[in-house]
């Protein structure tokens, strides 16, 4: 080895091929020392020596020498003679190193679109491998004690299942172990640990599920998963399905059971088309709405359809996969996006973290608008939240002509040199009207005066022929101003009760299905949405999956979430002195003022 | 009402009808005072207004008004007008009270014999009824949010099991809810609490099961069921059954299903002998040794029948009834004795804390002779602790004519006019010889030089006639003293680790059987035990039973013992240097020096 200046007290870590360098003193953990240099040294183990994931490469300088563990490790994973475990070095002298590739922490995008959140790969899910040494197994005294010992965790729990893999147990043999939350052991195995490490990332719609297969290692997303709520055969909308399930403990029960036999029908996918093992998935996050929650779980929904309209529980401890039969590793942990009231559920609370919504000081308003119309709106340390019963108008439903944003949907109209102009999802023959093509329609007919503000349509006609067999009739069009009106309302009333003008607002975000393919200023003169800026409008894309999936994969997240939570007022509008007034005064079609 | 001289700062409260009077402060919480003042004044939810349980009557003096819930608990119990809840009052003035005999902690004795030990009656589970108050329920904003608030408990854990009561849940009725260890609601139902409320004491021997039925408010048994450990029939003691078990998974299961089998057949016989409900017994205690917690839990123990000799776990979370398929209710929490070593298990751990010896300064010796011999000794803050394998001859185990403690077995023998009287359980003709027969016979033919004290019975002779049919032979002696040896060396290596002279032992406990009918000066005499003053050896009875009752009905019992367990240091005999050569010694009758 070459010579380095050598200084007693600070010694240079040099990072090669840049040569950066960052200082330390003597006896400093390397780890450390590069970690607080802002590298993103994987240090999984949190410096347990036990995860093998802290590699380096010594190119020059002395170093302590290698502890029987380590030894093992770098045998197994077949290092070259150079590489040595950061988190095992303390430093003795000046010395110059390079850090693989694989030894820096991966981050992963959040959000599709809209904006550009990073945040660092973390699971929940850890798995370890330990072997057993004689003298340290006597001094602990019993197995789950060493194990405690070596990894660190005082309190580490475990459940009598979480020990079934130990039924052929034996010593000579390291143990791969699986810890939930960094203090629950959930599994035990011989042999390699799974690889990859999987998890779900689950986006439980009213209308549609979304389910992703994620390498929780990586953070790649491996296969992903859509297909409609079958659950819809009970009932289209959340009270629908609510006034069904409270019918009979049957019928409850059924609701689960679909929903069940349903996401494992979608896991059998990830095997047959991707080849992921089923016991390889020992995570799954789901955000969903509070009702769909409830369903999930099999709990009761009564509290749900009468005032009070509170739901059984806000956040729930993480749950087995077994408890839900669902076919995943039986000791897999599910994690519920938690709740922020009865009708603002853990799709919007994971939807709020993924876009990083709570770090923003504001003022701004987040708006996802499903058959329910949830609002956000945050001016610095204050949130206040609500939710609409807009209805599904927008999402093309209880229209004559209704349709989800399929083929053949009206999606955009304009106006070009006075004539009506239509787009279609995918160009095909119109056979229907969406969301999206409704409000487009919606202003144009309120230029044209062919809609009066209040709704009429003009001269007295019942409806407004679009094309052959394509029509507004006079009822769609109070179905829409009642969805309008509601979302005005609701969002008028959260603005004032924050003391904001609209104009004042930094931005407005946009999420779900309804904000892929909107026009802003169509929205905007019909009065969906207040008139500011256009570039301040920001659709977010689907953001109950991608919180789904930030939760899964940065298991910190889940903690700030809950914590963030605590700061959420929610308004009740019913329970608000102008909500009749206001309410009157939406109905009427037209820009904000 | 009359007038009592108020005092703007220092109120007083004046006890009926011994007048005791105890000084408050104005404002100050009534049963707060109280307890300062020493009355052991019943607060079971924590000044929380719920329970009802700290009631006083009010004999003179003016006091704030009752509350709602006040008003409802006091129409429920249908309380006369002058009861008012000890914690809803906060004095104003001098007040006059009268305390109901209900309204005081009962204590309960511990120990059946030896020590006189009490505790107060403060079990894990406790039961709530709880009323749901509108505006609160709609502030709180999910139903368990709502329970936390009223029981506030932030942490208030629950899982979907417990859940289930609430699958006709309405808002109307009251709800009873079982939270146990103050953190975890384990049930909910409607309707009245389950009455009485009930838990089970378990000593889970290697050879008998005791199985008590407790009433938790009251501390009474209500039942009790002794029984052969019916896993008899796979192997006599511990060592056979680690055998048979290892043998393969289907065997661990045998053995699991055989006791779990026998446990729910005393659980019946307390339905059909004492009317109580199954679904009543809220809790359950196990005190046993490593081996039976290992077996009962269905856990490998391969661990425990090869060096370096560890069991799986020593203490272990809470299981659930169903977890163990004990057919009490479902959710139930089974709470085992921690194991304080491989061969040092539940049971005397739980048996420690039963006679108090935690808290005892020492010096003293605890030991309990089964098959395994538990000695621990205990001097200030230092506890040292060891098992022997003394073999079964103690119990009657491998002797020609050895018997347990059963109709007919010799169980004193003494020489009144050189003369050999024997007596027998019972005065049933004899027809074996039991552990403390086995003890005086042994002492009297040592006395009498037809032993020799290497062991060798005098002129040769194949056995010792004690009548017709029974008698012991060479090998029951070598037996017998393989036994004792196997203690004394144990013993003298304690003490010697702690620099003790058995003489300085300020007592000798012994427990178990074993210690029920015992002459003292034999047991010295061939030197099972030293040479102290007779009345410093106290003999305690069944303490792993006691342990099971007081870990039952006292719950910070249970936390008290998992932190003295940390304390306890385990000395491997056979790791000790001089450990072959006080062997051989200890082989030789006869008194300790
Ligand atoms: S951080 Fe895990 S081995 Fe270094
Ligand atoms: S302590 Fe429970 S009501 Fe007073």
């Amino acid at each position: 080895m070459g010579k380095l200046v050598e200084n007693l007290k600070e010694i240079k870590v040099i990072i090669e091929p840049e040569g950066r360098i960052i200082q330390g003193k003597r006896g400093e953990n390397l780890a450390q020392i590069l970690k607080r240099g802002g590298i993103n040294l994987n240090t999984w183990c949190n410096l347990k020596g036990i995860c093998g994931k802290c590699a380096i490469e010594i190119i020059e300088g002395r170093v302590n020498e290698k502890k029987e563990e380590e030894i093992k490790i770098w045998k197994i994973k077949n290092w070259p003679k150079t590489y040595r475990l950061a988190c095992q070095i303390f430093l003795e002298g000046d010395i110059k190193i390079k850090i693989p590739e694989e030894s820096i922490i991966k981050d992963f995008k959040i959000l599709d679109r809209g904006l550009m959140i990073k945040k660092e790969i973390e699971p929940a899910i850890k798995t370890y491998q330990i072997s057993f040494v004689h003298n340290d197994l006597v001094r602990a005294g019993s197995i789950l004690d060493y194990l405690r010992e070596k990894l660190n965790i005082e309190e580490l729990k475990f459940s009598l299942s979480s020990l079934e893999g130990l039924s052929e147990f034996d010593l000579e043999n390291d143990v791969i172990i699986y810890v939930y939350d960094g203090k629950e052991l959930v599994r035990l195995s011989k042999g390699a640990p799974a690889s990859p490490l999987l998890g779900l990332a689950i986006d439980l719609g009213t209308t549609t599920i979304v389910m992703e297969a994620i390498d929780l290692e990586s953070g790649e997303i491996l296969g992903r998963q859509t297909d409609f709520n079958h659950q819809l055969s009970f009932g289209s909308d959340i009270l629908s399905r609510i006034a069904f399930a409270c019918t009979s403990p049957d019928n409850l029960k059924k609701l689960q059971t679909t929903i069940i036999d349903e996401l494992n029908q979608m896991i059998g996918k990830f095997r047959d088309g991707c080849g992921l093992e089923e016991e390889n998935f020992m995570e799954a996050v789901v955000a969903g709405n509070a009702t769909m929650n409830h369903l999930l779980l099999g709990l009761p929904v009564a509290s749900l359809a009468r005032a009070p309209f509170i739901s059984l529980f806000s956040s729930i401890e993480p749950l087995r996969a077994k408890d839900l039969n669902l076919r995943i590793n039986p000791e897999a942990r599910i994690f519920i996006a938690p709740n922020i009231r009865s009708f603002v559920g853990g799709d919007i609370s994971a939807g709020l973290m993924a876009a990083g919504l709570f770090d923003h000081p504001g003022p701004f308003a987040f708006i996802d608008l499903g058959t329910n119309g949830e609002i956000v709106v945050k001016k610095d340390d204050q949130i206040v939240v609500t939710s609409t019963a807009a209805g599904p108008a927008f999402e093309g439903g209880n229209l004559s002509c209704g349709l989800p944003a399929v083929n053949g949907a009206i999606w955009r109209a304009e106006l070009i040199n006075h004539e009506l102009k239509i787009e279609t999802v995918n160009g095909r023959p119109a056979r229907g009207i969406c969301g999206s093509g409704l409000i487009d329609l919606l202003a144009i007919f309120l230029q044209q005066g062919v809609i009066k503000p209040d709704g009429r349509i003009a001269r007295g006609q019942e409806k407004i022929e679009i094309q052959a067999d394509i029509f507004l009739t006079q009822e769609d069009i109070r179905q829409a101003q009642l969805a309008c009106a509601a979302l005005k309302t609701g969002f008028r009333l959260l603005l004032e009760n924050l003391s904001l003008d609209p104009r004042q607002l930094q931005a407005i975000y946009l999420a779900g299905g309804f904000g892929q393919e909107l026009s802003i200023e169509n929205s905007q003169a019909i009065g969906l949405i207040p008139r500011i800026e256009k570039e301040k409008v920001i659709f977010l894309g689907n953001t109950s999956l991608a919180g789904a999936r930030l939760l899964l994969l940065n298991n910190s997240s889940r903690k700030d979430l809950l914590s963030f939570l605590e700061k959420i007022e929610y308004i009740s509008l019913a329970m608000e002195p102008n909500f009749q007034d206001y309410f009157l005064q939406a109905l009427k079609f037209g820009p904000w003022p």
